[in-house]
């Protein structure tokens, strides 16, 4: 029995992720699924993506990741399992599992779902989580053929997203917003690598500037080093820079969202070409 | 092993489902247990009784529902264990088992739960989802005889929910709000067929009206097809009407709360006999 | 196998729980994990503690707890594995784990997590719910040795919370808030017994003074004799005294927050002796 790993942005107040539990355990009793989150913020696709993407490091080998963050749901978008590594990934085909199955090793076979013997009938317009999604999950996890639940498509035809990327020059980071946790705790698309290219990684205070806002942040390993209130720049567990607050909320300081540019550097040297050059600037 | 679905209105915040979990666990060691949901609205019978209905028929076969949304804890209300299909039902007798029970197919065999060698001693007053309904579910899971559990129950004696009903009329269906999710979207007693009979199911216009509100509603069957910021009339994946707002809180827009009436119809049909007859207009 | 009992501050908004239930079933397939709550408030070690103390009675036998709430998390702070009774705990040395290993009979052996052959590597500077807990739980959960976790270390050395007290005079019972639950009920440090005491035991009107305020309460055995918006000092299902309003929000009508002094007492008797001797009166 292969391991079911499930991410949604479904929420845990209505019965939409345990409902699917109930459909896989009907086809696979006695499944074993692990629920990633059901947090993702609603429709978010790329943050779903990127969760995604840097869990599959985490998960207990030949898992099937059932992912599904679908504002599409009933519209002509396809619904997908891709095989990536030694994994399957299914759920729709909006870029959704894009990230992950590069993170996997990338594409060995994608199949368009279309089976009705693996899928429950009929299927609905809004709930294919349920109908459609979870059933294949299912029958991927009890050890049968990928080749029975549809029909196979070329990789290049599926939707991707592209990865938030980070440039560096002498002074200054330049990266995006990729996720911002429950205590707003700010991640960026920047890696620890990116500070050494910009040659301010044994720099003890940076300055972070986003679109009309600057802020002084230390440069911090840990939570616990912070001064309450006060702001830091740390490595968090994805190997990524974060912004952070200690007991305090970054997000909201720097009037942060998905997907803002932001710029960490040298004391003085962030903010101006930032203004400059950013597309939101 | 039968599976357990479990329901209530605890929430995940405190800790009162883990340790009805760990009470199962310790009488059914590697129980399987799936949360249906947590986050019926606190005490609210009606709801709980819905979303239970409307999920049996995903579940497992031979499946015990433990359900527990029961402001009435610690009073004379009884303690039930009802044999439905090749199901069980346990909770409370306040009418939350009901729906389900005809879902399912009637009820079989109903026992009030009285023997002190399946519950926890002592009960508390407060928290009879630990003491008596999680041990009596573990009980019936691992096949031990539902006899054990207490005195047979003559079923007409349990208290019944009335399922919200719908009428249809030609140009216009009356019905009441049963559930409103965490993105305001607002489930409707009524289905598709209370749509057919009104003759308004070709209609791509449709009005909603409640007390002293209306609105002008796509007819959609996805979300997809909604504008952003638009509301529309879909039939959800329960096979209800529901109205939405794309990106939009629906039941905000129109000020619904549970068991509000509300009027389905075509433009201009609505809302004068809505206000002449309904109970609450 | 063991089960693992999972209590943590993650919430489930993120990805963190699921990650380390991955990381679980990674050396731990099929691992028996249950999750206790991980809604305790963010850093709340106290509450944390309680929580868990309050629910190892209720566990299967040789659960291994895993628990973390861990604001020093990086910092010089110890890991530990603790062998109490038949079970194990593991978790941060912050005082978090003491109220259950007293409640589970005392320290058998502890040992510091140290053994690279046993966590994740690297270890990051702000996850180790992921890099260390997860994992070590996970080696005890399949029965490995505790002896390859680390180093023994001296049970006196490790971090201890004070359990909050109460003392009883006549006509009155002073104690502490420990637990605030979603529904703004609040928990006491007092038991029943200390009602006894206080020789109040059998009046059915209460009166409960904190800092400046007083509320009459009446004595109930349940939320259901409770009339709505009334107040009322009841034993909770963990044997203490807590003050709920029925459908209201105890905490917010009396201004409570964690770790508030508290005393209930006869009509008349409270709040002049509180005011003048509380720390914080």
């Amino acid at each position: 029995m292969r391991p079911i790993v499930f991410l949604s942005d479904y929420g845990l107040e209505d019965e939409f992720v345990g409902v699917c539990h109930m459909v896989i355990a009907r086809s696979a009793p006695r499944a074993w699924v692990i629920d990633l989150t059901h947090g993702v913020p609603r429709g978010d696709i790329a943050r779903g993506a990127q969760v995604l993407a840097d869990a599959v490091g985490y998960a207990p080998a030949g898992a099937v990741f059932l992912a599904v963050v679908d504002p599409g749901v009933g519209t002509k978008r396809l619904s997908l399992t891709v095989e990536a590594g030694e994994s399957f990934l299914v759920g729709p085909d909006n870029g959704l599992l894009s990230l992950a199955w590069d993170a996997l090793g990338g594409v060995k076979r994608a199949y368009v779902i279309e089976s009705d013997r693996v899928t429950l009938q009929p299927i609905s317009a809004t709930f294919h989580g349920r109908d459609i999604f979870a059933p294949v999950a299912a029958h991927l996890a009890t050890g049968l053929s990928v080749a029975d639940v549809g029909t196979p498509l070329e990789p290049m035809q599926m939707k991707r997203l592209q990865a938030p990327g980070a440039t560096s020059e002498p002074g200054s980071v330049r990266c995006t917003v990729i996720g911002i946790d429950r205590f707003g705790n700010v991640q960026l698309s920047a890696r620890a690598e990116h500070l050494h290219q910009a040659r301010i990684d044994s720099l003890t205070e940076l300055e972070v500037s986003t679109s009309g806002k600057h802020l002084s942040a230390r440069r911090a390993q840990t939570f616990g080093e912070v001064p309450t209130g006060a702001a830091a720049v740390i490595v968090n567990s994805n190997g990524r820079l974060a912004l952070v607050v200690n007991t305090g909320n970054a997000a909201a300081a720097l009037g942060l969202g998905m997907g803002d540019p932001v710029e960490v550097g040298a004391p003085g040297r962030t903010g101006e070409s930032f203004l400059k050059d950013s597309p939101t600037g």
